[in-house]
């Protein structure tokens, strides 16, 4: 059977290795598996989220509130925004699906770091659009506006914002000033998928969702309850931008596009700021132990504004060898060779996991 | 901004409306509304699902395993097929989504009945494809082939057996029929949403997928946890074919598009037979009672093989009209007057919830 011919461009996409796939193919338990390779929150999830959670379960029969009132009320409030200026996803990398799909086609191009989030790039590609990248790996908005110049075709700009998966962070005035060059016809997305992290680490990374999209009202902000919230497994993001941008994405929504407990979670997760604020915090105070094990054993790393962190090898290792025997000993890590890289993805774990992983990695690197 | 054409043809979606939006509306308490408008199993889920998934919530902050193994052998099992032949979607109308943007595009035509599953269209009008319907409301398979024959572009054409939202079924043997005639470049969906219902009351109507993609290698199955399992609000479904068809699905398939919680669901609700069958035998019992009702009260009903039933009115009566009153008083059925039907869709409910239907029915039905 022939298909579109725009599968021909797309791979089947191989997520990173659960922990139920290391205890199959490695037979370690579960219990001794440690899993940094996804950015989640090592701390789980609010415990008020969980309760409420739990007792929401009775009612898995029911489809969702669709029209989503209460969670889009209470995302409303934090951001200062109105409801039409919001619009809910599974994940945040649903919204920036459909920001994609409203406005790239193989007639226009999409511009985006050398490295960056990789669904970027599977999602332009499934409308048929042409990617460009960066030469430089990071952000950068000189290299970003070149290219933009020279190119009259650019429907979508990705910022992220801090990145993914390098950990770098541009300065908001920067964005700014970068985006007084963009043209209003121009889609700009600003993944902020790790801004808990960023804005707390350094305020000048900060950015403020109803400020960017009244300066510049072709942008698109989009967060997520997968990272600081603790909610990976619950699928939820959303998008924020002027109404005739959420309008539009709003009309390649399937309805009941999360599961009823997942906005039970998201609505219960606003209310507890205090969870967020302490699993941030910790996040930090753990990253000054992978930054002091990186200078003891004298590898490179990448200042990160997220809850990851890269470790980047000299030509004497590799690290896909090393992914591999941490792997072994029961840690899951991201290795970035495929992006080139010679280099691993650490998320910042409890103190607990993260004090195995440095004794582990110890008895892995020679 | 301008967004890509396709977009003007769509419209969003305006689900129907939730318990929580009675309550706000109406003043109505939670406990007093029931809804009968989502075909959702009333009587809940099955209790050992309940208790997995409040054990597995406190994995909220981790990814779900996105090979989705346990889940594919225990559907693999259940169906005699292998993991090879299935996709996973958040509920079956995600594998409906990834078929139609699979095969279909603005050179293209879509098949389906008159009066079926309003999805199809929806994701059709996607990606810039032509609509036909037959002339009848249900499944005509000789308007069908007609078409089939006059149009030698159509790239999907979708049977729902049964039909939502009319309930009519065709026999197995007539759809084998039909598909000769198909080419094997055209994509069948076979919409299996709720098969356990049509199989159970009428053997003639069951589709078993091995055997469907075995002889007509260009159909796909798709089957849901949201109907007989009880899962509505967790979003998961299948979907069936030959590996060349899943492949090309696949690519199109984000990852972790199901929550964790999710896929603990629905493994477990296939180790509980029992729990559908005993849904299922009490719809049917149940359906006798509105039957019985609809002959009291003199007007028409579809012969349903589904967990509801339409009930159709004479002129004098306007189906808009008797919806709006009934959920005024609390209970929430489908009008099917944007059907062009002069109609409401009830779903069977529990005998409490069908008792107080007929009940308030016959309050306002003057």
């Amino acid at each position: 059977m022939q298909f579109n011919g725009v599968l021909d461009q797309l791979k089947i996409y191989e997520a990173g290795k659960p922990i139920e796939l290391v205890v199959r193919e490695y037979g370690i338990e579960a219990k001794d598996v440690i899993k940094l390779a996804s950015n989640e929150n090592p701390r789980g999830c609010s415990p008020k989220v969980l309760e409420a959670v739990r007792a929401e379960a009775a009612k898995m029969n029911l489809y969702p509130d669709d029209s989503m009132y209460e969670l889009k009320e209470a995302l409303a409030k934090k951001y200062a925004v109105k409801e039409e200026n919001i619009i809910i996803g599974a994940g945040s990398d649903q919204v920036i699906s459909f920001a994609v799909h409203a406005k790239a086609n193989p007639n226009t191009k999409v511009l985006m770091a050398g490295i960056t989030f990789a669904m970027y790039e599977i999602y332009a590609l499934q409308t048929g659009a042409t990617i460009l990248k960066t030469p430089s790996a990071g952000h950068n908005l000189q290299e970003m506006l070149d290219i933009y110049k020279a190119n009259k075709d650019i429907s979508v700009i990705f910022l992220c914002l801090p990145n993914n998966p390098l950990g770098e962070c541009l300065d908001t005035k920067d964005v700014y000033a970068f985006l007084d060059h963009i043209s209003p016809e121009t889609l700009v997305v600003i993944d902020g998928a790790y801004q808990e992290y960023a804005s707390f680490k350094d305020p000048a990374k900060k950015i403020v969702p109803s400020e960017i999209i009244a300066k510049y009202p072709n942008t698109l902000y989009s967060g997520t309850f997968s990272k600081a919230y603790g909610l990976g497994g619950m699928r939820c993001g959303y998008g924020i931008a002027q109404p005739e941008i959420i309008k539009a994405l709003l009309k390649l929504r399937a309805p009941f596009n999360i599961t009823n407990l997942t906005l039970k979670a998201a609505i219960v997760a606003l209310s507890d700021q205090a969870f967020v604020d302490a699993s941030v915090k910790e996040n930090f105070e753990q990253m000054k132990s992978y930054e002091a094990f990186a200078k003891e054993l004298g590898f490179n790393i990448i200042e990160s504004y997220t809850n990851f962190i890269v470790l980047e090898f000299d030509a004497s290792k590799n690290s896909g060898v090393i992914a591999q025997k941490l792997m072994e000993k029961g840690i899951i890590v991201r290795n970035l060779g495929s992006y080139g890289m010679n280099a691993i993805r650490v998320t910042i774990g409890t103190p607990e996991q993260n004090a195995r992983f440095f004794e582990l990695f110890k008895t892995i690197y020679k």
